[in-house]
Parts: C-alpha cells; sequence; structure tokens
C-alpha cells in the first residue's frame, strides 16, 4: 500500500499548507464568497487591520505620531507576511499575534525605524485577534444577510404566486389536512426573516472593539498616553476613536473574558443554519420520488450519480442540510466558552477561534447555496393535486367531525370518522362512499353535503389571510 | 447482591412515579422555586390553562358560549387530573394532549355536558402543548430574571466596595498585570445583565400563543366559526384573544414547524448558564486553598465532606459550574430541532420537551444559587495584597517595559525585562534588584524610580474607570 | 389568569416532590422498565447497596466486625429513607452521599449503636455515589441488552422473510436503484447488534467499583486497616472483595478524576441510541402516505391524534427519533467531563449525574419502544412492487449502462443513459420505450434484452447473499 | 476601513486556495505530522488510492485487466489532479467522487484509453470516499497511537520517578489529604492508555473497505462480473480482494447507512481528546504562580507575551485544552449523523466529512503537543512540600478523626475535628496546637502522638501500591 509519507506532493513545506483545505469537504462552501471572506489569509488580514486602526485611533488620541500611524496602515498587509509561518510561530505563544506583531514591526521598520516603535503599543494579542474575528465576523454576516434577503424574497414571491395552491399538509409523517404551497413558502420567508433580524442585531449592534491591554485595565495604553493622563479621558477616547476607525462598536467593558459578543454570533449563526435546515428539509421530502411536488433548479451535470445515469439528485438541500447539522454544534463549543476563568483563559480562548470560522462558513455558504435554491425551485401544483387525492378523502376528517359534531355529539362525530377511516382504509373505497353507506348517518349527512365537503380546496382554512398578512410584514 | 426489582418500594405504580425525579441527581435545583415552576405538575397545568383561554378566547370571537368557556375554566385544574396516568396514555400518542383533552372532557362532561362539547374545539394537541410550553418557559423566565437582577445587584455592590481593591490578574494560569476586585465584579456584574437583557427580550417579545390547528391554517377553527365567517377577520380575533387571555403574544404565522420562540429561548438559557459559569470558574479559582483571595459564604454544615472535616467546599459555585456545563448542550439539541420536516415533525417536536424543561431549570436553578453566592461572597483584600508580591514585582514588566522602551528601543527593552525576569525567577530575587543590578540601566533608571514602578496599586491602568462607567450603565 | 403558585396543588413538598417528572415530558421512556431502574429511588437504593457492600467487604477484610455489616446489610433500604429530604440537603453539600450517611447511620444506630460506628468507614462520598451509578448503569444495561436482542431477533426474522422481497434502494431522496427489504432489515439488525456488543463490553468489563477515599490513595481505609497494615494487601484485599460484593469489576487506580467508565458509557449509548435512530428514521419514510411500504402494529386508539380521526401516526418511530436526537448531546456533556480537574472536580462530576440517568432511560426507552416496533411492523410487498414501478424504469439505468459501457464506450453508455432518463422524465414515457426508439441504440440493445434489463428483481446484486451472509453472524 | 474585496491577494483563485487554512487559527495541530496526513492533498489521494485498490482487487477476481489496474494504480496520484478544482465541482455533485473520476478517468485515458474503461467500474462515489475515509483514518489512528505511547512512556517515568513525592490532593479546590505525584502522573498514564486501547481496537478491526455500489447491493460490480457469476462468490472474492489491497477490514455487510465505523472513531477520538483535557486542565492547576509545582519545558522564546515581558506561558496545556473542548462536539456530530434515513442520507452523510478531519487533526495536534509536555515537564517537589504545610495540618483532618473515632465515637470525632479546623483557620493556628490546646483531648492525644500523626507524608495511604500495580499493567 502506497504510503501517504513516501509520496513526492507532501514534501514541501508551501505545498503541505496549500492544501491543507481546499474545501474538499464542505462542498457546501466552497468557493462561496464567505470562504474567503474567513479565511486565514482573511482573518489575517483583519487583524493586520485591528492593529493599523488601533495605531491610527492612538495618533487621534495624541499618543502615536500620525505618520506612524500612517506608516503601519501602509505596512499592514497580508500579502506582506506569510500566514503559514505564523501559523507555525503560534505553537510557541498558542497564539498568532505575538508573531504577527514581530513580522509586522520588521516591515513597518524596514521603512521608518521611528514608526516601528509604535506598532501594538500599549496592546495585548486578545485585543489584536478579537478586533480582527469581529471584523472578519463582521464582513461575513454582511454576506450572509445579502444572501438571506435573497432568499427570502425568492421564498416572497413563491408564496405569492402560491397563494392557493392547494397540497397536502403533512403531520408526523403522514396526510393531514389540507394546506397551500404559499403557506409553506411564508414559513420558510419568515424564518429566514428571523434569522436576518437576529444577525441583523448582532452586526449593528453587538460586535465590538477588544480593547483592553494585558489584563483589561487598559494600563498599557494608559502608561503610554503618558504622566498624568486622565484614565476616563484616555478609556473613552481611545475606546471611541478604535470604534471609529474599525467600523464596529465600544464595549461598556474589555471583553477578553466576557464573550456575550461571540456567544451571541454562535446564537444568531445556529438560528440560521436551523432556519435554512427546515427548509431543506422540506424540499428533500416534497423532491421524494414518490411526492415529487418540487424539485431543484435543473441544471445541466448538476445532482449527477457517479453510479446511476437517471439521478438528478437534490444536491443542493443536500448541501445545505449537511451545514445545518454541524452548525449547533459548532455553536455549543462558542456558548461554553463563555465560562471562562480568570482575566483570560488558558485554552477556553483558544477553542472559539476555528469553530467560529466554521460556523461563518458553513451558514454562509448555506445561505449562498439557498439562493439558488430558493430561486429556481420548480414547484409543481399538478403533482400537489394528485398527492391530495392519494388518500380517497381521508385528508377531511377533521372537517367531517366538525360538521357532525353538532348533529352527534363530538366524541360519537369523532369516533364515526374514525371508525370510517379504518374501513376506508382497509378497503380502499373512497371515505366518501363508506360514510354515505353508513346507515347512522343516513338524514344526517346527504351525499351531496359530503361530496362537497370533501373538496381539499375547499379547507385550507385561512391559509390564504396567513400569507397575505405575513407578506406584509418585513 | 440485592436487585432492585425484588425490593418493595418499587412494588406500586405511584411509588414508582413519586420517585422518579426527586432532585436527587441535581442539586443545582432540588427544592429551588424554578424546580416547582416547570415540573410534571405545572406543565398539565400550564396545558390546561391552555384549554382554559382557548375557550375563553372563542367564547369572546362568539364561537363558543360563554358558559361553557368559564366551565372549561372551572375544570382546567392539575388537581383533578392523574399526571402519571396522562404520561403514561402519551405513549399511545406521542403526546399528552391527546389524553389530556380525553380527561378533561370527562371533568367537564361531569359538570355540564354541554360544556364538554366545547373542549379544545377546533384545536390540536401541538397549540395546547405549545402554548403551555411557553406559559411555563414564561413563569421560569421571570423567577430567574428576578434572580439574575438580585445578583446583578449584588456584584455591583462588590464592584463598589471593591472599586480600588487591587488584585492579580490573571491570564493563562499565572500572575500577569494588576487589576482590581471591583472590576472583576463590575464584569460579573455586566455579564450577568447581558443575560437579563436576553431574557427579556425573549420573555417580552418571544413567547407566542400557538395557534394552527391541524396543520398550522386555523382550519378547524374556522369551520367552527361557522359558515361563511371571514377567514382573515378569525385569524386576527382569534389571535388577538388568545394571546390576551394567556399573556403571551400573537405570531405572525403558525410555528408548528417554525421553531423561533424554541430557539431563542435556548440562546438565552445558555447565555445565561455561561454567564453564571464564568462567575463560578472565577470564584473557583480565587478559593483555592493556595490563593484563598474570595470564599463562600459560611453557614454551618454547609460545605462539609463526607471524609474530611476541615473542607468547607465552595459548593455554591460546584453547583453554578454543574449547571453550565450541561445547558449549552440542552441549547443544542432545542436549535437542531429547527431543522423540523413538514407541518409537524414526527420526532423533532417531541425531542424538544425535556431539554426545554432540564434547560430552565439548571438555569435557574443555577442563578438562584449564584443569589446566595453574590450576597454572601466573603472578599480577602489582605490576600488580594499577598498575592501581588509573590512574583517579586514581575506583575509590572509591562508598565517598566514601556517606561523603557522610549529610552532603549520597544525590542530592547522587552528583552531586557524578559531576561532580567528569567533571572529574578531562577535566583529568587526580587525584580527590582535584578533590574538596578543590570549594569545597562545604570543612568537610565535609578532605584526610587525602579521602586516607585514596582507598586503594584500604581499600575490598575484605568480599571477605577471603568467601573466607575460600567455601574452607570444598567 | 391563573397563576401557578395559587393553585392548591402546589402547597405541601411533598406534592412538589411527587410531580415533579412523572413521564409527561418524556413518553419514550414513560412506564417502561429503564425509567424505573434508574428513577431517584433506584439510584438512591443502588447507593445504599454500596454503602452496604463496603462494609460487608470490609468484614470479609477484618477492619469491620461481621454483625456490623449485617446490621448494615439489613438497615440500607431506600424505603427507610426520604429521597427528596436527601435531594434538598444535597444542596449543602453538593452532593446526595453527606445526608445519605448521616441518615443511614441514624437508621442503624436506632439498631444497633455499635454498627453505626461502621459506617462509610474509611470512605468518601464519591466511592459511594460512584458504585452505586455503576450498579444503576449495570441493571439499566441489561434492560437495554435483553431489549436489543429481541429486536434483533425480531429484524433477523423480517431479514429472513423478506429476503427477496424487492423494493426501491433510494439515496438522496430519489429512487436509486432495486434493493432488497430482506437486507434492508438485515441492516437494522447488524446495526443493533454493534450496540449490543459495545454495551456488553462495557458491562461485562468496564463498570468498576469506586473505591478510593478522600483523594484517591485510599489513606481512610488504610488507616482503619490499623497500624502497621500492609498497603499492597489492603489494597488488592479491599478492592476484590468490594467487587465481589457488587458484581463490578475491580479498577486498575481509582477512577474518581479518570473517567473512562462515564465515557465508555456515554459512547455505547449514543451509538445505541443512533442505530435505533436509522431504522426509525426508514420506518418514517416508509410510512409516509405516498409510499405506504411499511406501517407501525396497528393498536386501537394508537397513534390517534387530537384533531383528525382518520390519523393512525408513527407514534413508536417518532419516540424513538425523539431519544435518538437527544442522546448524542448528553454523551457529549459525559465525554467533556473527562477533561475534569485535581483529585475531585468542582463540577464537572456533579455535571454528569443527570446526563448519565437521562441517557440511560432515553435510550433504555427506545429499546423497549423498538421491541413493539420491530415485533409487529407490517411490511407490504405490494406497495414495494409498485413504487418500483413509478419512474417506469429509471431505477436500472446503472445496469443498462453497464451493459452499453462494452459496446459504446464507458462514457458515452452513460451519457446516452442520463439523456434518455430526461426524456423519459420529461415525456412520462417509459424509459425502455424511449431507449428501443433510440437510433443510436439501433443493432445495439434488441427490444427483447431491453425489457428483460427492465425487471427491478433481476437487479438486486448479492443482497440475497449479503442478507444469508450477515444473518450468520451474530 | 480596507475592504477584504479591494486587496490584491484575493484576486485569483489559486491564492484563495491557498490560504483557505494554513492553521493559523488552530496553533494546537499546525504542523503536526497529523494535519498533512488529514489534508485535502492526503484525503484526494486516500481516494485515489482507493480506486486503484479497487481496481487491482477487481482484477484478481478477474473482472478487470490486470494491466488496467495497473495503468489507473500508476495514474492515481493526487498531485496530478487539482485539488481546488475538485472541491469546486463536488458543489455540482454533493461530493468530490464524481470529479475525481471523470479527472482520473482522463489521466488514465492519456495513458490508456482502454484502461480508462476500467475505472470506478461498478462503483459509487460512496464506495470511494468512505474507503479514503478509513485510509486516512487509519494513517492518523497510527499517528496518533504512536504519540500517545511516548506520552504514557514519559507519564511512566514520572510516576516511577516520583513514586514517593508527597503533594496535596486536592479536591473541589481545596486542600484535601496528601497524595503523591507519582500517583498523579500514573493515573495520566492509565487514562492516556485507556485512549490507546479505544483507538487501537478501531484501527486494527474497526476501518472497513466500503463496497456496496449504488445502494448498497453490489449490483453494479456483480454485473460487470458477467452473466452468471454467482453472487455469493462475487461478494466473497471481491470483498476479501479490496480489502487486502487497503489493509483495511471487509465488513459483514455494506456500511453506506450503517454508520457505526465512523460512530466508533469519533468515540475513541473524543476519549482521547478528553484524556488529554484531563492532563492539561491538572498542568495547568499545578503550574499557577501560587502554586508552582510543575512548568511546562522551558524553550527559549516559548511562552512569550505580545505584551508582559516576564510570562512564560504554559502554552502546550492551552493548546491541547483548546482541543478537548473542541471535539466532544464534533464527535456528538459524527454520532448524530447514525440516525441516517435511506440507502444514502441526502445530508447526513455529508455532514460527517469535516468534522471527522477536524475531530481526527485536533486529537492528533494534542497529542502530538502532548509528547514534549510530558517529556519535558518540570516537576517540583520542593514547591509540593512547601504547599502541604500551607493549611497548617489541616491535610490530615481524616487521619486524626480516624484515630479518634474509636476514642470519642466516630461523630463526635469528626464534630471535634471540624470545630478545630474551624478555629485553626480563625486564629492562624497549626491544627496541632489548637487540637493540644483542647482540654476535650487531654489524656485521650498527647502531643507527641498529635505531632507524629500530622506529618503529611505518613499520611499518602496506598498510593505507593497503586503507582507500582499500574505500571506493571500495559
Amino acid at each position: 500500500m502506497t504510503s501517504l509519507y513516501d509520496t513526492p506532493h507532501t514534501r514541501t513545506r508551501d505545498d503541505l499548507s496549500a492544501h491543507l483545505d481546499a474545501g474538499l469537504l464542505s462542498p457546501v462552501r466552497a468557493g462561496t464568497p464567505v470562504e474567503a471572506a474567513v479565511g486565514d489569509s482573511a482573518w489575517l488580514q483583519a487583524m493586520l487591520d485591528a492593529e493599523a486602526a488601533l495605531a491610527r485611533a492612538q495618533a487621534r488620541c495624541g499618543t502615536v505620531p500620525a505618520q506612524a500611524a500612517a506608516a503601519i496602515t501602509a505596512a499592514a498587509r497580508a500579502d506582506l507576511l506569510d500566514v503559514r509561518e505564523l501559523a507555525l510561530a503560534a505553537r510557541e505563544t498558542a497564539n498568532p499575534v505575538v508573531g504577527l506583531v514581530k513580522a509586522l514591526t520588521a516591515v513597518v521598520a524596514e521603512r521608518s525605524p521611528q514608526a516601528a516603535e509604535y506598532v501594538h503599543r500599549g496592546s495585548t494579542s486578545q485585543d489584536v485577534f478579537d478586533t480582527g474575528a469581529m471584523l472578519v465576523t463582521q464582513r461575513a454576516l454582511r454576506l450572509i444577510v445579502a444572501d438571506l434577503r435573497a432568499v427570502a424574497d425568492a421564498f416572497g414571491g413563491l408564496a405569492a404566486e402560491h397563494r392557493d395552491s392547494v397540497m397536502v399538509g403533512r403531520t408526523l409523517a403522514l396526510h393531514a389536512v389540507p394546506t397551500t404551497f404559499g403557506l409553506k413558502a411564508a414559513g420558510w420567508r419568515r424564518l429566514v426573516l428571523d434569522s436576518v433580524e437576529r444577525l441583523e442585531r448582532v452586526a449593528d449592534t453587538g460586535l465590538p472593539v477588544a480593547l483592553g491591554g494585558a489584563a483589561g485595565t487598559l494600563a498599557g495604553y494608559l502608561q503610554y498616553a503618558g504622566e498624568g493622563a486622565d484614565p476616563a479621558a484616555v478609556l473613552d477616547g481611545l475606546g471611541a476613536a478604535f470604534a471609529d476607525e474599525t467600523g464596529l462598536t465600544e464595549p461598556d467593558l474589555p471583553w477578553h473574558a466576557l464573550r456575550t459578543p461571540v456567544a451571541d454570533v454562535a446564537a444568531a449563526l445556529a438560528h440560521t443554519a436551523g432556519a435554512l435546515g427546515k427548509v431543506a428539509a422540506d424540499v428533500l421530502v416534497l423532491t421524494r420520488t414518490e411526492i415529487g411536488e418540487v424539485s431543484e433548479p435543473q441544471v445541466a451535470g448538476r445532482g449527477a450519480s457517479s453510479a446511476m445515469p437517471h439521478k438528478r439528485n437534490p444536491v443542493l438541500a443536500t448541501l445545505i442540510r449537511s451545514a445545518s447539522i454541524q452548525v449547533p454544534a459548532l455553536a455549543a463549543v462558542l456558548t461554553q466558552c463563555l465560562a471562562t476563568e480568570d482575566e483570560r483563559s488558558a485554552g477556553l480562548w483558544h477553542a472559539e477561534w476555528q469553530p467560529l470560522r466554521e460556523a461563518l462558513r458553513l451558514t454562509g455558504g448555506a445561505a449562498h447555496t439557498a439562493v439558488e435554491l430558493a430561486r429556481g425551485l420548480v414547484v409543481r401544483p399538478d403533482r400537489m393535486r394528485a398527492n391530495l387525492a392519494v388518500t380517497g378523502g381521508q385528508l377531511v376528517t377533521e372537517r367531517i367531525s366538525a360538521v357532525l359534531a353538532p348533529r352527534l355529539g363530538k366524541t360519537a362525530a369523532k369516533e364515526l370518522l374514525t371508525q370510517a377511516s379504518i374501513l376506508a382504509s382497509r378497503t380502499g373505497l373512497p371515505l366518501c362512499e363508506v360514510l354515505c353507506d353508513n346507515p347512522q348517518l343516513a338524514g344526517i349527512l346527504t351525499r351531496e353535503e359530503a361530496r362537497a365537503l370533501m373538496d381539499p380546496s375547499a379547507y385550507t382554512g385561512t391559509a390564504g389571510s396567513l400569507v397575505d398578512r405575513s407578506l406584509r410584514q418585513e
């Protein structure tokens, strides 16, 4: 058997880093915009953006020369650093910022030795890492929200178009009573808009800069502000400037060990993945060969099987579902990390990084995939109508039961329908026949009334009104 | 070996149900108010409250006689039903409402056969179960929020009192730079208030009635509203009345399969458990015998060991931590259930019930426990001061480095301090001595200046300002 | 609105404890044998069994008088203690054993003051709790394994009976190629037997007594063994005797903080819940109204809906699925607790208790439910045959592709079948017609050959051999 | 603010894929051998290895020409394919194998058009993916086991060396009774060997080839074996040959939808991560500045802070802990995927891939990191001795209680010690003094006896024997 370690492709370090993750195991996000937005290069750039913004903020507060801040900003480019080297160096210090500061300082020093003195001034690794993480998160959330809005719009269109497309409502895997595809699509839209609301709340108000210094007192920043600097003024001034330079918010307290922002992102992403997972679950049911009420957009080559030429697999729903299964567990890891000890945890902080990135890119990939699914979904009202007839009228037993209740008593009416349904199922007769042949109903239910009651499209309740009302809400 | 099945205590059904869960394995919530508020009796009562409120709402809409609604309300008492019998019957129908409706109908019928016709009219199991679950949740969240406010108040008091109590800031398990106990307590308060904000948002606007009927179209309700009833009017009228009767909100769409409310509760509870878990983690560190900076309130018998007479275990923090470890996983189950299929899932809905209850009572138990911890926490500024001296001054290397940076260059200053720290640690000499003996610093740092720099209480940065600012915020 | 706190049913403490959990929210286990086996009464009894066994073991080693051990054994009855009182007392000490020892000592002392001196001698809470937990686990695992064996037997019967019942194989929600119901049932059996193997491995060799004393050194036990007692002899002697008295194994080292046994139980339960969850997932698909290839055992009243008289919901599969969703998260909590600190954790140990019980009873309830499902499953070969025809022959495109590959080349053959399938789907024509009309196949595939290839029952591959081979394996 | 999307480094596709994951967010595994072994290049190679082995197995069975198998084997090199292109193509088919087959066929065809006809013959995507996944897993498990053995050896050495190094035993964060560092190290070794046992069981017998064809019946393979081929013979022959060619085991049944192998890997990895997490938790406690009983190996530059020159952070334990927090959640995802529907799930299969890889590399990274930690751990018996004295003798209250029990009665003795401990703590007096001054003990406990009892090194119970016995076990 060929051993991995003999083959030429693993010989060089560069090769290794190049192929650790090209998306091969995660097609839900491979090549989608969020993938690049949260990748290591993007993360490195965001941390550099944080260093640069911090220098500019200090410049605005007068503790760093404006020229130094400009030089640091000019040098803070990910393409000037070696991301793999920083990753390897991070093993020595348990975070990549120590190496980043060293490398950035060297780049700045080449251009301006004086400016190099001001890199990371008064700061700590976590300020830079967390601010960078919030920048990455903000960029990713914007992508996700834009995709979700497109999804919601498409579902809104489907809901309006199919406001009165009657279909089987299904509960516990069985036909229940009629509903409409419009109501189903409106429900999908609502859930996706619930996600948008949660994501935007976080994106707009829940992503703060990290500014605490070594143990959350800003002592280093204050020290560099010089003898006699007023702590309250430094605190307010530097925080506001840093927030302004990054586009993030200013926190009430340094949050090195108060991890609400990360927990909030996790919760909003888990909701989103779950919402999209609900859509995927429904699409997969309705796509089943025997049901066939919807199908995914048909694109040449899409959904092909390596074995079966006839297959057009519902790949979009499959990919979305694969993400929806993973994200809640990742979110749980992030939530767990709230219970961090001390002013900075030995391990809980470090455990957040990859799950945060993974939750962002899985959810973002699912959202991007859902745009295509929602816009291209093929809806088949004819199959919906055909399936309404499958049970020979049993879909409306609730209605007949309600009609008979005042005539027979609630319990007797329900029992009569239960027995009639059993008989109909056993014999294969339409429920209408069974009922009309039932001597108990002689003079109580006429054949004409029975037939009229059997029309599924006359028993969709308030479905249309629900769609109308829901579409009026953002 | 004695077998369980031979012993007399397991012989009768009543005994069994009585001792399935008396809290023996979950001391964090045993006997706390939330335990009863979410127990089976309370849950049953809440579902009965939902049935009664539904009847009253229908009476307000004119589809149920007022007398019937009154009779149903009078009969809707958990103490008239056998909760164990309902639990056992639920195995036949996969939910407890089918049996509950039967049993409630019988109770009503004894008093008023006519009224019995109106029990659960047009409704479905999930409307009753979910509305009941939201009532239970609302009651539990109120208890939790009240406890958390008490916790936050107590931490606010500690933060004010210890605004300037200097202590060691710890990162990655080691002494870092000085901080204050006031800042630590302010952080605890902030995190707990973050939880309050999230819980209240859910409690105030996120707990809707469930009103959908068999498959979310309200068809049964509309049917019973009579021929020619206007769907939009029934939808709006009944929804508003039901919400009003229960004190819950009216949802945009029936949420049988759109589980945002449950996911939101889960996220808020997970945040709360995590926030309290952070407090517990800190208390446990500071309680360690070698550190001894805080201790739990001392109550006779509290914290006793079965083996060691000298032990006064930090049981409150231990119990809180035990809850904080469990809740994120339960929340992940609830979040996962968003990806439900059809108009009602076969299994995902049913999987929510026990984890929801467990998350509520673990979090509520932890919050209740935290009140006692926060109010009674013993703080030991003397031990804080003693621990500040443990490293012989190394706690302020950041500061000295900042002072020397303009004199030696940033990199050289940091390197000099690194070497000095290593030497101090190796020799056991105070850092001040090591520095003053360093020929590199001759003429650069005087002994007086070095000594002044060594004072930890002069290097707490903006800690006091942070406390002041944070306490001004609710 | 009626408030919970006003109602009479919450007035007394006894009532409260009686109705905290009667199974109302967990029908999957309500009333099943495992529920009682892991309930608080059973757990208390198991801890008392542990105390008694420890006394007898010490008697065998000569450090406790035989009469005292007998008196302790006689007194160690759960029905003599108040489980609710112990639960409440546990809040003071963070575990229920401190109170249990006190209460048991009092019971013994009433009968024999001398014997009371020997209760819990040299021991620690965790020795008693963990040994009790292993006893409970052992009893529960036996129940689960017995149920799973019954399930596997029933599936074995179905596999043999339906060895050649051809049905549609489904992948990614669509018809793929034919398979047999026998192979499906054999797969269910295999998975369940995989669980049995894992559970038995744990039950037979993985459930040790806990014997460590205050911090895992057995110092207390050695102290009471008297001056000059040989440590190695005490260690081996007491361990062997304790294991023998309980029927558990003797561990290599005290495992207060080495939690392999709990992690192993968790892993085996998660496998079991997952295996049963796979069965439930399949049953739910095959039960769908449009598919109808199986149905759950039909029992009067079973599966009734509160709204729809015609419904016979697949409640067994629904309940099983509800358990399978919860157990992996509980298992993750237990696994997490491996990373415990010190000689006994402040919180991680305590976090195990309720999740362990819940995982046992959910899995046990699911196993018990599965017996009824497996034994009573109604299989409908007629519906299987009907569904094989639904795609008009597309189920065998793989086969035709294989037949044509040598004649046309692999790629051309696959492409031809892909296009033919698309045409057949679009037009609704049987694939056979489409192929026979294809001029490319003139002289390459005759109509007779095409028809013969279309027979799904001739393309079940090695399904029969797989069933035969698998059923030969235990 | 600079936007990510403007910067030059995101312009080209190659750049993007190169920097998606260079390990920047996961220092625990960056650059460790397991990282490359499970990366995308390695995974691709393993899938190609599976295709080649399948061709050779078919050649051994006579259904593929030997030359074709040789040509396929020669072409099956990851460096001849573009992994990023395959990742992107996988979005169209929901798995990377469809594209891989196409690309591999093209490479083979360039060299031998005839051989190209035999690529992936009779196979299905899942056979290739899952066999590849098992190969990757096997390679990774070997690396992990080798590292864990080294860790266990190092801990064995520490246990022997420090068999009698007395230290404080800690429970619930407080000093309990004495133990030895030898016993602690023996416990770490035991836990790691438990992991080795579980990993080896899986590696040796639990990693099967996947061989099922389109829906698990091997119909395609049988079809290509030719008319009249005996199904049982093809099944056994091909299975055995494929297993032999890959070094994996032959499964009883195709496991496309019977996911025991993945669940087993998950459970073993979760145990390992947890075991290493326990070690890390202990090391972090003992490293705390106030405790200082161990420290990580000191390497120049290791553990540096970006802010504080004196810091030498325990980075190895920190990294290990960061992994131990993530793996249980990933394992839960994998376990959840047992409950897969149909012959191949739409989504649950796809959800396994990235979590499986992530669990392997986090655990493998932690194991590799632990080798350095275990081999280089600095142990400080002097600090252990100093800490034994911190409580002024309270560490042995259990012992004194045992000595006094026969003289005063168990309850009275415990109570006396409890009060004495409280008094000693309050006054700061050594416990010995308090006891000797207690009139109740006049004539009962002499000062000499009291002093002798106070020696912690005389109260380590069977610690030495436990170490001896445990080290004799593999």
